[in-house]
């Protein structure tokens, strides 16, 4: 599937138009500053003068990763990947009460947790295996694994859409993962890795040092391959990759895909090395307070709605920013123009 | 009334159980960021480890100004205040929209609108006036009818408490309103004359240089008047005092107060003149477009939640960030904690 996918930036014949509703809302214009482009965003990725948030969800994919058990990138013991897996089953995490509070759905899928789950009605299993492989000694996972989670990533998102949703974030949970953010945020963007490392969950200074000295070693083992899901393959999460293949897949089917924070826009670097038109489809929903994720941004060129000093993950960023992109869709669809409502437009003051 | 409220900052001993119920939830510690800034401050706002957001509604308070009559420092014509108050009736405004996507209440109260309304279920008759007087030539409004303007924010403040909501935000419609905004803003923070005037609705350079010069003339009439009521009566409108007796009412009532833009802050402004504690309960949300609201947002110390380039007024800004109050209450009172989810903490790398 991935192979022949068609990623095409939006048609921007119906540009003007959608500019020209938005200009005649009462209000001054540009008055609702971000709004007003997102509303453009929005109405340019659905063809449509009335574009409208449908069926919003998150989907978080939880993974494991080898190098996590040896505890040389991450302050959590690997465990936690498992243990928060059945608290978002519970509804105790906090992406669980962001949709609650803001109406989303919420799907949890296993991408690759290195744990037994029994069945539950509310996990979607999708396991390609029990964590990936330490980077340390070969590749995180075989090509074919990795294709595998690419797949899987982009079949949940067409059943997604299939039922109607046309909004959709991703969410992620997997102890070590902010590592394998780092070494894909360095292949693509080649920037400098110290620059692309930071806390992760909450490294302190000394087990910072450690991260970034591990990581320089599996840089060293690997190098930096040229093919973005080579990229994957060798460093990555099946969480981080199932991301990517349900990004790409979500362009492909013009939705709007609400990026959250570290990892989910290293997943989005090497979609966009693939496909540099998946940004058009892509709404940036904060700037994480994790180290590397503002260059991250810079390099794509893009502009983050939300500066809460997060650094969770989960999808949690994501699920704070539809409201404002429900907002948006909303002043365009429901405010009077000037002519509707009988308001005198600026330069005729009396 | 005013005379004798007390405002007095919250009870700060509840703050250590709070930061520890915030750092028990199953995330890294710090990880939601601002969040968890707002959720300590909504807790010791209700002094309690189980805060709410009940009942959430915006007030818009619409006014119009003597001065706006001649078009020296707006580029909309005086009628648009009667016409967008219309508006808010028919559901056609930007905070119709937002109330209505985030289910909040909205009311709409003529504070000194230079038009006779025909009576409209939904339009709370308040109108001390028909419009200010013109600065230029003598005092905005009269001590009396400043006072009575104070009394009557206060008084729809406290009415919306007793029905039960304890989280409200302010929003303002009057044409010249940004003009009277910067006056207040130098009277009370000293920061020169240029530096408080900004474009308001949309005034472009030769309109702003107008406005400029216009309110130094009114500078020159009046000087700086010391007490902060007095800098309201001279300079202010109508709808900027009744959000002042507001924002005053609220903090006594130890309600949630969420400050929109440059209009709202400036009367806030002279309520923190008055009153200094009223900051404890005021949540700051969002950073104006309008020149001027930065500096503003600065001498008080305030980091406001969004920067979205809005500069619209009529409590937009603060519709769009009740939301994001709404999510902080939640995580508090719905995360589970380590112990409830058996998620091992940091520190047990294993």
């Amino acid at each position: 599937m991935l192979a022949t996918l068609r990623i095409t930036a939006p048609d921007q014949s119906l540009s003007a138009a959608l500019q020209q509703c938005i200009d005649q809302k009462t209000k001054p214009l540009g008055a609702l500053g971000r709004l007003e482009a997102l509303a453009l965003q929005a109405g340019l990725i659905q063809q449509s003068l009335h574009p409208i948030v449908h069926k919003p969800g998150i989907i978080v994919f939880a993974g494991d990763h080898g190098i996590a058990a040896q505890g040389l990138v991450n302050p959590y013991p690997q465990a936690v990947t498992a243990q928060m897996v059945y608290n978002f089953l519970n509804g105790g995490a906090a992406i669980n009460v962001f949709c609650a509070v803001h109406n989303l759905a919420l799907s949890v899928v296993d991408a690759g947790v290195n744990h037994n789950f029994t069945p539950h009605s509310d996990l979607v299993d999708r396991k390609v295996a029990m964590g990936t492989q330490n980077y340390l000694y070969g590749k995180a996972m075989t090509d074919s694994a990795c294709h595998e989670a690419l797949e899987a990533g982009a079949a949940l998102v067409r059943e997604k859409q299939a039922a109607g949703c046309n909004t959709i974030g991703f969410g992620e949970m997997g102890i070590g993962n902010s590592a394998a953010a780092s070494l894909i945020m360095h292949c693509i963007t080649g920037i400098p890795l110290e620059d692309c490392v930071g806390a992760g969950t909450g490294a302190n200074a000394t087990q910072q040092a450690l991260k970034l000295k591990t990581l320089q070693h599996a840089l060293e083992k690997h190098g930096v391959p040229d093919d973005p899901f080579d990229v994957l393959a060798t460093y990555g999460g099946f969480e981080t990759v199932m991301i990517c293949g349900a990004i790409l897949q979500a362009a492909a089917l013009q939705m709007m895909v609400v990026i959250d924070g570290f990892i989910v826009t290293a997943a989005l670097l090497a979609a966009h090395r693939a496909h540099p038109d998946v940004l058009a489809y892509c709404v940036f929903a904060h700037s994480s307070h994790e180290k590397g994720h503002r260059a991250m941004l810079a390099y794509l060129g893009a502009a983050p709605l939300l500066q809460l000093d997060m650094r969770l993950g989960e999808g949690t960023g994501a699920a704070l920013a539809i409201p404002l992109i429900k907002s948006a869709v909303g002043f365009l669809n429901h405010m009077a123009t000037f002519a509707q409502a009988g308001v005198s437009t600026s330069g005729t003051t009396a």
